[in-house]
């Protein structure tokens, strides 16, 4: 048998303690998978006297993260502090440096910096592993960098943040508003006491600019993400989405155009029987195209000490057998710049959703916009009547350049029968 | 760059001609990702004069596939020749034996040998890959060798033959019977001449041998699994199953017991809402759920020439970066010897599917036998009346085990009301 692999593992909060506990009660089954035992060498948190319910009696303690870079005997570093920036970059910049392999569940950190720590850890001939990253414990980064490692990916898109999709089904399944659902999600802690990094979609824009570095071969650009989040989204609207046959959920949309790349985060319309209208509560699920298995869906829970720990340790047993495999998925140094594709230059269809004053002519000066604009409608929901008075009106379009949906939509709003400004949801064909 | 890695492919049928068609249009993009150019320096098939719509110019032909286990500067054989024993055995043992590396899509072979094959290789120093044998363009085999490896698995299953699920897909949607279903799925090319290796779940049984190895670390067991086939499934069985709320499915389930593992394939009862319910026509999926992960899911298409391409070529991307994983994920001298669980001790809820004589009392003698085998009643469908005449009854039993459940169906079988044989199809809580 070769040596343990010896690990440092920095930060101890619900994932760090669950990686923790998963090494401690596996160690025989992980020595058998990995070739060598994992050992936990050294740990760093901030509180050390807390009780997270593992035993860390054996383990040495250091105060300072930082410290485990460069600590002697130490072959992995797992850094899961979290934050773009501050120490977890500081701590996986020095251990890369100091050659050491690197093993974080931190979105932010790879999606800021991805590119340049992947070129630092190739440089010094070390692993960087973040299966942990994106959608907690499914291995979708292994699946794209490895399993569907012979395709050409065409897209791939995902419900990768666990918290909007619970509040959407959750909208759903009860005809409650947002701020309602949102509430009692923080009082059951499936949502944070600030919500903004999760519902507002930089949590799932994090995750996406990873998957579409590896499923495209380019450096990672997350502000080439259009992020739009879930907080406009009403009770009407998912109602008659489903009536109209269609489910909301916040994708997460890396697509190969003619333009280049385009990455987009925001609320979407998916036809009741796409295999991902079906992933409901706080399950994650991504599909990957390529160009020869064609559909492949990868779903399970996206968050949670359990699931995330399972994938840092498949990264850290990957990294104790040494297994040859690139960053993201093809050497850092030949991953293409970015070429964001303007989104702008989509062609979909389009569910809007407008307030209007009932009354006569209401309905011809808004075809007259859409017929100016040659978009055509698929259908029209109006419920209910009354005259005089505000009521919805909902448009389901056929496919369009989203720029013409756009300009459309701008002199709707200035519409004298408007009664509040008109909203529109993509419906993706998946 | 590492030298090329040289393979040879032997068989090209649909599979074989898709994985050279892959790999001579994907060379660059496969370069990057494996670190290496992968060369098909020979091919052997029965045929050199057929047009399969791939170039083979510039590849050298063997006659005889054997000849490539021994052939100069091959560093991998392809078989995709298939079957269990023969020239496919033959050739991956020489190979193995050769020192060569074996990716290969047949099933029936690593259920049958893969043990022993594992052996052979990991003697030899080198890897033995079949990510296509199992579920065609899903890469379970790498999630649960590696992307899962940190979890004790508790349960595998999956839909695992594509042309039963269409079969059961179509009798569905279209209330038509099992035979003329099955006649137009041969006729469309979705089902064999001769079907029985799909439709008697030999087909499943294989796949399923394979994922219990993997995800339980024991040797492969083929014989241990218990196996039906979808023969006996009527078009009245899924009516009424989703009067109940329930889709029937054929399903592999493995699964730990107290006693051992329990592998069988059978038609199962799936309730509506379980995410494998909802997995239709050709398309396969994988449910693998640990202890630190929960339940995971992989969709995605089994068979064809693009899917089952991908997954061998990803394999043969893992052999030319030599990623020093296992084949059955633990080295296969240290796997534990099969210990199967008998399918009696099963505990589990029923469907029964029972023809009697409409006439009063029938209803009073088939519950006087559960009550005798303590089984309790969850619901009861009768569907008409024809006093006198033989009408269908259907019965959905709370849980019991098998045992009770054998019995009660002798004892109801010869009652004097009954005009056939009661039928029973295992209720699956997934």
């Amino acid at each position: 048998m070769n040596p343990p692999l010896n690990i440092a593992i920095a930060g101890l909060g619900t994932v760090g303690a669950s990686t923790v506990r998963l090494i401690q009660s596996h160690g025989p089954l992980l020595a058998a998978r990995a070739g060598r035992e994992i050992s936990i060498a050294a740990v760093s948190a901030r509180d050390r006297e807390r009780d997270r319910g593992i035993d860390l009696a054996r383990i040495d303690w250091e105060d300072d993260a930082l410290a485990l870079a460069t600590r002697p005997g130490i072959d992995a570093v797992v850094e899961l502090i979290g934050g773009a920036d501050g120490p977890a970059k500081e701590l996986v910049e020095a251990s890369l440096g100091a050659g050491r392999h690197v093993v974080t569940a931190n979105k932010a950190l790879i999606a800021h910096h991805g590119t340049a720590l992947a070129k630092l850890a190739e440089d010094k001939g070390v692993s960087l592993r973040y299966e942990a990253a994106v959608a907690g414990g499914i291995p979708i980064v292994k699946a794209l960098r490895e399993g569907l490692a012979a395709n050409a990916v065409e897209r791939v898109y995902g419900i990768l943040n666990g918290t909007c999709n619970y509040i959407l089904t959750t909208m759903r399944e009860t005809g409650r508003e947002f701020d309602d659902v949102l509430a009692e999600a923080q009082a059951l802690g499936y949502a944070e006491a600030d919500p903004g990094f999760d519902i507002d979609g930089v949590d799932t824009a994090h995750k996406l600019a990873i998957l579409t570095a590896l499923a495209f071969g380019c450096e990672i650009d997350f502000d080439a993400v259009h992020i739009e989040g879930i907080r406009s989204v009403t009770a009407d609207d998912i109602r008659f989405a489903e009536e109209l046959g269609y489910r909301i959920k916040l994708l997460g949309i890396a697509q190969k155009t003619e333009d280049g790349i385009r990455q987009r985060v925001h609320p979407s319309l998916v036809a009741h029987g796409a295999p991902i209208a079906s992933v409901e509560d706080v399950f994650n699920a991504v599909v990957a195209e390529g160009d020869f298995v064609e559909t492949t869906l990868y779903e399970g829970r996206g968050a949670g000490g359990g699931p995330t720990a399972s994938a840092v340790v498949a990264d850290i047993m990957d990294v104790a057998r040494d297994d040859g495999v690139a960053t993201f998925a093809i050497p850092a140094d030949q991953l293409s710049p970015s070429r964001p594709a303007p989104l702008e230059h989509r062609v979909g269809a389009f569910y809007i959703c407008m307030t209007v004053r009932d009354e006569p002519g209401v309905m011809a000066d808004i075809t007259a916009v859409f017929r100016d604009e040659r978009i055509s409608l698929e259908s029209m929901l109006q419920r209910g009547r009354s005259p005089g008075e505000p009521v919805p009106v909902v448009l389901i379009t056929h496919e369009t350049e989203e720029a013409a949906m756009i300009r459309a939509l701008a002199r709707i709003a200035g519409l004298e029968t408007m009664t509040a400004p008109p909203r529109m949801i993509r419906i993706e064909t998946l």
